[in-house]
């Protein structure tokens, strides 16, 4: 199993075993891995060894070594339904948490790709709102919403004293939007994401781009979101 | 603009302020960065401070340098669409690419978790058969895929000839199958898929874990797919 004198310590290779088990999922999210002696006896190596190689799998977000109670594969904590329907305090909510949408800022700008993705003349101004979504006061997510301003002028003070982008929409007569199209990309975040989010810079995120329509299909709010790698998985469910 | 004594050098400040450009969209994919002389008369600093935060933007993967043409925002190249049908070959003839699956490898084994997924006995035998995607030859993803190893024995012999997991199935007498759940994450790569995959270990990729199904929602095949996270774009898309 483990093989000596390959240039790569004995350490490593358990390591790498044990994650390539986790990844293949032979251990489940929150599952328990067998104790240190067990890993000893199972690998022929003494427990610091084992004790290495699971330094190393906590530093890759694998599992959890919880002190005293062993060492659980970790759990991407949330799942964050993608869909027609997506809908922040609603996606926590089903998870049993407490969702809220905190205003970071907003300004007015230009930008021609932008503007096309909302049907909009290619120097119509824009109006940006920086939002830094929270799951029981944990940052989960990162993201910039874009509106036509002329339409939404006041969209980031209603939002920041109502916290949901769907209460907001009401109030301007909009009853229902739907999401028209989620494009997921994974990448590093850039120090100031990362700071937003209260993770790693070396830790990759899930990067969302999104429009919303109207019930009419009129482009309401283009998007760009990011999710905390570790801690969210986004589920896409055949609901039909 | 730039901050000079700031303890952050000031190409390292220029390849941020870009890469926040790109990122927030207000360049577009593909899309050519103003050129060399420009930037730097843009910024107010020489050439040759250009030419570092450039190059720190295509180590971090966000824009390509062209010999002699420019500098261009980076496309994830491949639109992937998960959803009901998501189907391997006609995604990518969706893109104008040739796509093919390639064998690596199948063994028996048994995994109480993935035997769940599949609605089978916590020890029933698993056949577990390891595909590499390529797109026009460029591996793109490296996936396994469990089933029921009584219902298919020789998956992977006929996956071999036929190239394509729905011609395997149509050998069986399964006409039609259809995604029930798809759950994405962002990680970064084993060193071993990132052999396969031909990119990185510290670029991250999409992992998707996902449930087909039969016509009568009976659960057919589960897989663990990782798509090279520079190259491919899940989208999720609302038809109806």
């Amino acid at each position: 199993m483990v093989e000596r004198g390959s240039g790569i310590a004995v350490w490593r290779q358990i390591g790498e075993s044990l994650a390539d088990d986790i990844r293949n999922k032979l251990y489940a999210a929150g599952e328990q891995l067998p104790s240190e002696p067990e890993l000893a006896a199972k690998f022929s190596v003494n427990r610091h060894t084992i004790r290495r190689a699971m330094g190393e799998l906590e530093q890759s977000g694998l599992v959890r070594i919880e002190q005293g109670r062993g060492t659980f594969v970790q759990e991407h904590a949330i799942d964050y339904a993608i869909g027609k329907r997506t809908r922040f305090s609603e996606n926590l909510r089903s998870q049993g948490m407490l969702g809220h949408q905190e205003v970071l800022g907003s300004q007015s700008l230009r930008a021609a790709e932008i503007a096309k993705h909302l049907g909009l003349a290619r120097s119509a101004p824009l109006l940006r709102v920086q939002i830094v979504g929270k799951a029981e006061n944990r940052p989960i997510s990162a993201s910039e919403h874009y509106f036509d301003e002329k339409r939404f002028p006041d969209f980031a003070q209603r939002l920041a004293a109502l916290h949901s982008i769907s209460k907001v929409y009401a109030h301007y007569g909009i009853g229902d939007y739907t999401r028209k199209w989620s494009r997921i990309t994974a990448v590093l975040p850039s120090p100031e994401i990362a700071r937003q989010l209260g993770q790693p810079k070396t830790r990759p995120i899930l990067q969302v781009e999104a429009l919303n329509v109207d019930q009419d299909g009129a482009p309401l709010q283009y998007s760009i979101a990011r999710f905390v790698g570790d801690l969210v998985q986004l589920m896409v469910t055949d609901d039909s």
